[in-house]
């Protein structure tokens, strides 16, 4: 959080706990939308309803509530009318009412539906139910529905007067051309444009290779495509290559961002719901059940240690060393995984080359083993010099090497194998590791044990 | 990797395979520079060289190494002569130039940057040089000094004209107003110059207030802002407030996806390199150091199991149960832990509510350590039925649940400490978190087998 933020949320605080409700106006008719969103959060439930109350204008409401998570959107909704809200709703364009709406309970998102429909231009009604058709993180969610288009014949000169009259269009970067159908076949940059004779027409000038996306593609392949090749803009097309609406480079930076984030959670099995005001059980409901991969691998281990329980009564000694060749494991084997799961998410790991990372990430861990395993060998013997440490010092060494060894191509190999079949290895790796590494790597220890030892 | 990538891989390497590089090079002229790149990434030595050498022209060349990982710049170096090179890289715009060659190893950059400055034009051969003092991940590091700036008493008749003739600047978005000192003092947007009347000057029209970063800022913090204002380009001052350069958009792409990985990569304590084609031994000493807190994190556990080994005598069903303990409270601990640091790098966790974060993982470390503890509780009383399991069973249940609530508080906390002493808390977090949860693990559950069973 900058500080400009922090000093915004710290004076509405104070002036909010004041009653100094004509000062937070005056703040809030000069503060952007998008730190008043920001500040909303972390504001309490009475003073965010005051805050967005204060507000200068419906018009303000809606361009904070476009920036705003939905659950704090859902509880903004129960200090108000569904009239009042829809007012406010009404405001925002078509594709920021879809997106906002598709985020909300079903419950709410039924009743200000009603509300705004008996509101809008049948015309806009209609685009925002095809709207809301789409999945949310297709490219039919995200995108947006005022692009700028025009037929194939418009001259270079009737262009750049139609771009001139079109206000409602918020960013024009590209001018889409289309056929009689409809369907789009070419692109037009703003440049090209201008530094074109007037005379000449679009069809002679436009770029014929357009890079489109589907309605249903998903988000994550727009912003791959997007950031790849540095385009400003995204057309979408249906299933007849008829341009529907297009995806501005703004949205796909929160795609970006929100699909970054998700990773990083999904691999300690946790969501976004983490970063809302959820109660602490909807956090146990989510977190959980990830949790039970980890408590299975555990109790295999636990039951693996009792079948080698003789050899404990003999050196309970052992017992000190489970956790250090576990943990080990555990953590080159998460060093791996992460690696793995993040090449393949950015298609800097392709899953045709695995037997290249499979390699390297083995040396790796076979060289981590020998480094780890030497130190702990030694810090063996010497600990437990009196009771005849060598093989003790052995039986550690190696099982750390062996662990660390299995680890590194669990950890390679799970990710790969998961990307294969189409299961996300974000989510599925970490209990899959954990959970190998335990079970491995006390059959290793205590097999070594009883041929070195002699249990 | 999407399929066009994948066939137009395959199809390189069959065609190399059979020496047909005439079609190789017709397949090169049609390809997108990005695509080449990509592809370049994932054939080995003799055939990058090829490739590369195929490229139609010296301007295909330049636009494929824009796109290029450093390591791979430095290996195609290495193949062709310091001359060569420097006449692609002249033909790469002078921002590129900086950004490519502050990537390199220092003897490789001093060399084509002797071979560049003999070539350039002095103007250029000094901005490369300036440009290369600037740190590279700070504003300077990446911006391009091609922006677009008018004095603020030029019409808006004047601004359009000036506009058609910059046929060089390649992504105009806004138009930055200046004095006569070069000073930032307002932006314009393509829009507000072609919607007013054409003898309105640019001070009449700017808008004032200017979002701008310093050449010191942080590329993290120039990605945050251009993703909070959904800004297409950020103007760059020096300590003067004169305008100095650009950033724009697409290249904010870039460093909120590097940074993501960045963060994700570190708090395995791995980076960037793992993905390059690097040496087992090189990744051998980035992961080593990391691993080394685990390490100890283990060897304190060791320790502490040796003081209760007299303990372990007496009932050695208790070590059965020592990897679930511990691998329950790591799981929690990195699960909290990994929300925290996300969120703290997103801003949607913030240092001064640090409180409320950490009562309620608080709760669901609670809650979570109930549930488990209970199921290995059970599970404990019926595997050692015959031997007074009840004493064991709550021990281990108690410790599950000490151990998870432990983890969730020290995971919670630990990154909000690090935020606030300025250390990067996705590197700090994970073995501190670990480590703590090993000791303070081991030590409850044999306390509490000390006082519950009687040993």
């Amino acid at each position: 959080m900058t500080t400009h933020l922090q000093v915004l949320l710290e004076s509405l605080r104070r002036l909010l706990r004041r009653n100094a409700h004509q000062r937070v106006a005056h703040i809030l008719v000069k503060a952007r939308r998008e730190d008043v969103a920001s500040v909303l959060r972390f504001l309490d439930e009475p003073q965010r309803q005051q805050v967005f109350e204060l507000l200068p204008s419906d018009e303000a409401r809606a361009g904070v509530l476009a920036e705003l998570d939905a659950h704090i959107v859902e509880r903004l909704a129960r200090g108000r009318s569904t009239q009042q809200m829809a007012r406010v709703i009404n405001l925002m364009s078509v594709d920021e009412q879809a997106r906002l709406l598709s985020s909300l309970t079903e419950e709410l998102r039924a009743e200000l539906l009603a509300a705004l429909q008996a509101a809008l231009h049948p015309d806009e009604a209609r685009e925002l139910e095809e709207l809301l058709h789409y999945e949310r993180d297709s490219a039919g969610g995200i995108m947006s529905t005022d692009f700028f288009s025009l037929p194939e014949e418009t001259t270079c000169e009737q262009a750049i007067r139609a771009l001139q009259g079109a206000r409602d269009v918020e960013m024009v970067f590209y001018i889409y051309v289309v056929n009689a159908e409809m369907h789009l076949c070419g692109v037009v940059s703003l440049r090209e444009l201008v530094t074109n004779p007037p005379q000449r027409t679009l069809a002679e000038i436009r770029t014929a290779e357009v890079i489109s996306v589907k309605l249903s593609s998903d988000q994550e392949e727009v912003a791959q495509l997007a950031a790849r090749y540095n385009l400003l803009a995204l057309p979408v097309v249906d299933e007849h290559n008829r341009l529907v609406g297009i995806i501005t480079i703004d949205d796909v930076i929160d795609v970006i961002r929100e699909e970054a984030t998700e990773d990083i959670l999904k691999m300690a099995g946790a969501d976004e719901s983490a970063f809302e005001d959820s109660s602490v059980w909807s956090n146990f409901v989510t977190r959980a059940p990830w949790l039970f991969a980890t408590w299975l691998g555990g109790l295999a281990a636990s039951v693996l240690i009792g079948v080698f329980e003789h050899q404990l009564e003999q050196n309970v000694a052992l017992a000190a060393f489970i956790p250090i060749v576990l943990g080990m494991g555990g953590n080159v084997g998460t060093q791996t995984a992460t690696i793995m799961v993040r090449g393949l998410a950015t298609g800097r790991v392709v899953y045709g080359l695995g037997g290249r990372y499979l390699g390297r990430e083995l040396g790796v861990g076979a060289l981590l083993g020998v480094f780890y395993g030497l130190l702990l060998a030694l810090y063996a013997v010497v600990r437990y010099y009196a009771d005849g440490a060598l093989p003790l010092g052995l039986t550690v060494g190696v099982s750390v090497w062996a662990s660390m060894v299995t680890a590194a191509v669990v950890g390679a190999s799970t990710p790969l194998m998961f990307h294969r079949l189409k299961i996300d290895p974000a989510v599925a790796t970490g209990p899959l590791v954990t959970t190998a590494v335990d079970v491995l790597g006390i059959l290793v220890y205590f097999l070594v044990a009883q041929r070195v030892m002699g249990l």
